[in-house]
């Protein structure tokens, strides 16, 4: 039916076959639902385990994580602090002003990751009753510009937003692209780095619905059951969500996807990079690709492979791969670039 | 896996075989996200040809569904009129409050049913600056009783509403019961007895999590893409919603499923009623049986099937009957009651 | 200028002129704004002193007083208890929903005072994410029906909401006249009596615009100065409202004028249930009177002093003395009355 | 009792006799509440009058006044462009992102004023539902940093806005200085220059307490009483509101006041700015001046006449003019300066 490839998001791929069996695998019976059944609080327990966690909940979708994550450390007079380029402030229609009342405070970064300067830039008028009061800062692994913070980055951020009163938020849609980057633990990545709370992300790594928000501290999450019902993220038939997990961790397959699609945009950056003409604008550490392509190549080259202009001033593209992008794919696209830029 | 059989709620139930097909089929290369594609787009026409709608949208629950559709009618300083029973009033822990910032009013409805007399009730202080002022009716259909207004009810209050500046939402979570009952279509139940807005549910009714916002008048819709993002109910991969319905609008799956719970549910309530001892308290008229049981058997029968107690006080308890009950689910249960409260 | 008498309302009233010449006397020269300085912060510790507080925050108006209350001891998944006639839920137009976002569950309270029974009605599904949990008991005293309770009734309340982990608010718009309706101190009226936190009202009892937020547990006010200035209640000339209270403290003039209503309302209950054809319906013990008024005469009447109807259908009349209320009112207002009703 | 002189802030200074007057001559007798009185509404009409106003309300303060504003032209999913400057971002302790649940893009002004292009860098992404949209401009006027818009600056910016379907709030807390500064009507500065609604101020220029908001185009006010009863800024004896305006309307003392402040900000101006080691950072127009300060003469200028650090990085300090500033005010502290920096 659908037969289109494309580089636009991860989001257009579908779901990966081993999470689709495991969806088939839990759909015998009858379970308790709204998360009640031994299946899913077992996921939630291998999910635990794995990132070493307290406490593990499955919403819907990652704007619903990021929402709930942040509402735990965040009343409605507190800040949270973020990148100018977050998912929680460009791409999420306010929804967490609208569900927390909070403000976000944005910290330039033009690779995505912010750092303690950044941060300190926000932190005053403590006490203040006029100013909102930074409680929390959320930083994005990997960055919504396909960049991976170092485990001392993230610590030099942790530790700092620890000593001013803050709790750190994790925003983890594409987690598993960074610790394939890093080479390192889905508990090295966060809990060991100082992180609070986590949304581990399963939907851009090859689910079909399923993210998670992950606690380190207990008690940031007792009242998290209700705030997930009331913010319309309690799914009833909860083992399906579950399953997905489950998949993804089964075989490490949350791993091998990362890795994969890590290593397609790998691929696409060194073939792109060396087209004349063609300027990337990131490093390409996780599964995106930044570049300027000429203007009046862009159209032509979406209808070889659709892709989304970043940037419209700059003619910045993102190039996104999947856990289901081929080789192919990629040679074929970067000889459309060749052939389309050097003719 | 999980082989429990139970009647605590529809929600209990897996997915329809027929819906797990649909989501592997829609399972094919890349498309566009957030419901760009035209697959779902396909499926939402479909479902606004079937119901006589003007738009549908597609979210991930009914909480979701019903909070998207009631913001679209009612404003932070409006209130919603709806019975004391209603799910949106009784079992979505203020998420409408939360999210619109109006009032709930129940209206005393002992069979989950209103009627203009109780409306009328809160159908005053009009103008009055300190008092919410009414904006939108929500009525169940079938109700959380598993009652099933007539066409007629539906349209003294929709008419009722109308005369008084307000709308009407129809919590359609069990619409597909309503009108297997009724033996009517569901554009009679909705778009031609006068609802402006519609909550569909799928989920209920055999789909792994798929709701639908459907809009007769979209004037009410304009903003909807906008709100739902914020509300955290925009699905990425959202061919996968469009393919549960798409499944469910194949071959009437929708009303297969619906016909079937509700004879379970008239089975397994004429056989009860013919119990010493035991007494039906609602009408069984969609999938719910509620009966009176006598208290020192109950903990003993819900080992047999596990079902819910309605009311701890009067020992009402709710039986509730899904796509994949079976008539030996039935008579099991009900032999086993006949046994325990007979001997 | 105006001169009209009225039982409208107390807030029909005029400032006391005790209270005038108060916020004259501040007049003078610069001071710190936002209640920093120090005849804000000294007057502040008066109230606490009288009412054994550990915090006292000033505000401009009841409902503002109220919400801000109520946010400390209730979180959006949260329910507030409270008498179905209590201003918070029938006059404030859903403030405490837009703006906290929980749900209020009202009490039948014909004579507007809640029990123990009324209140565990709603303790129940606790631990139940679906239902709001409730946190927070609100009562009013004196009540929106000129009753006050008792020391004891209020104590039975309070102890049975912190044996349900419930905190308890007054609602004390009318305090004053409750004290002086019991002849006991504010201090045993609130703390005394194991309130929580109070609205501690100016306004109705002569003040221009003062109202107080009072808390007897300083860590439910931990964040009131952010949740203040963000909820639109910071006066930045502060010490004209600290005047206001100034002028009430001293020479007891906030119970010389309750006493005084109190009296008025009295006199005006008398009068009026020796007329036949008029029939009181709740006691007369605060500054309030109400009455069924045979309709035809309402509107003649009301024109010798104005008074609302407070309920249309069963021409139940509310008349409301103030600290400037005469005895020639009372006495006119009353032959008026015999007339009318006579004639 | 309090004979302190400062800089600090107009917010510092007391009441103006005329007006503690004029609130004085409206406590006569009862009054309708709620501003149903005839006074309230003839003073209502007559700032509609002099401003040329469809529609004219009375709140407590100016985050009321802003937030309400706003809310009549922006949803929840809606985006305000504002200076970085703006009171509304930076002093209101996200007020409007709690009540509305909207986001506030702060464009960069280092004068206090934005313009066109400035605007234009936030309108984009139009119809993109992840993206909050933008439906509303606001601009202060004067500005935080004393400055004005030229009518010709703020035609530039209503007639954009409009020509992308948004609307113009100006926040005109000093709305007074700017017509003073600017030697036009306060309808040339509003109405006649495009503006939709405006937060008309009266506190900072000698009330009491008394903002108003006041609408151009009553389409958008339509809903306004219910939502200034929900937002907690509908006074109960909204008569001594209206005499501050009264006051303030008669003789022009809204214009004596304020073209006496910002006479004596030019003077303390041009005073400081002829001491070597002084720098002014910003034109002086209205009733403020901003100046860098040799950081080590700070604190003991404060004990002079106390003022506020804008920055504590650069040391540049703020100085505001208040109604009762005196001539002897400004030479005693430039006098003081000039020895001090000398020194």
């Amino acid at each position: 039916m659908i037969q289109r490839r494309a580089f636009s998001s991860d989001n257009w791929a579908g779901v990966h076959p081993e999470i689709i069996a495991a969806i088939a695998a839990a759909n015998t019976g009858h379970a308790p639902s709204y998360g009640e059944d031994e299946y899913t609080k077992s996921v939630a327990e291998k999910i635990g385990d794995l990132l070493g966690a307290e406490e593990v909940f499955f919403v819907f979708m990652g704007t619903g994580a990021n929402v709930l994550a942040l509402e735990s450390i965040a009343r409605s007079y507190n800040a949270i602090i973020c990148a100018s380029s977050a998912h929680i402030h460009t791409s999420e229609c306010a929804a967490a002003e609208k569900y927390i009342g909070c403000k976000l405070l944005p910290v330039a970064a033009s690779d995505g990751k912010i750092n303690r300067e950044g941060i300190a830039e926000h932190v005053h008028h403590l006490g203040n009753e006029h100013h909102v009061q930074p409680s929390a800062v959320s930083l994005s692994q990997a960055t919504e510009y396909g960049t991976v913070y170092s485990l001392d980055e993230v610590r030099v951020i942790t530790a700092y937003a620890h000593d001013h009163d803050m709790r750190v938020h994790m925003d983890g849609a594409r987690l598993a692209n960074a610790a394939a980057h890093l080479g390192v633990s889905l508990r090295a990545l966060a809990k060991d780095s100082g992180v609070d709370v986590l949304s581990f992300g399963g939907t851009k790594n090859g689910a079909l619905a399923a993210e998670a928000v992950v606690y380190f501290d207990k008690k940031l999450a007792k009242d998290f059951p209700y705030r997930r019902m009331q913010a319309m993220q309690l799914g009833s038939k909860m083992r399906f969500i579950a399953a997905q997990f489950d998949a993804l961790l089964t075989d490490d397959l949350w791993l091998r996807s990362a890795t994969h699609s890590n290593r397609m945009a790998a691929l696409l950056g060194e073939g792109l990079a060396k087209i004349p003409g063609i300027t990337l604008t990131q490093k390409v550490q996780a599964n995106e690709v930044f570049a300027i392509f000429p203007r009046e190549h862009i159209s032509r080259l979406q209808q070889v492979f659709e892709f989304q202009v970043w940037n419209e001033a700059s003619t910045e593209v993102r190039l996104v791969a999947s856990f289901d992008t081929t080789e192919n794919d990629v040679t074929t696209f970067v000889d459309s670039v060749r052939e389309c830029v050097g003719s």
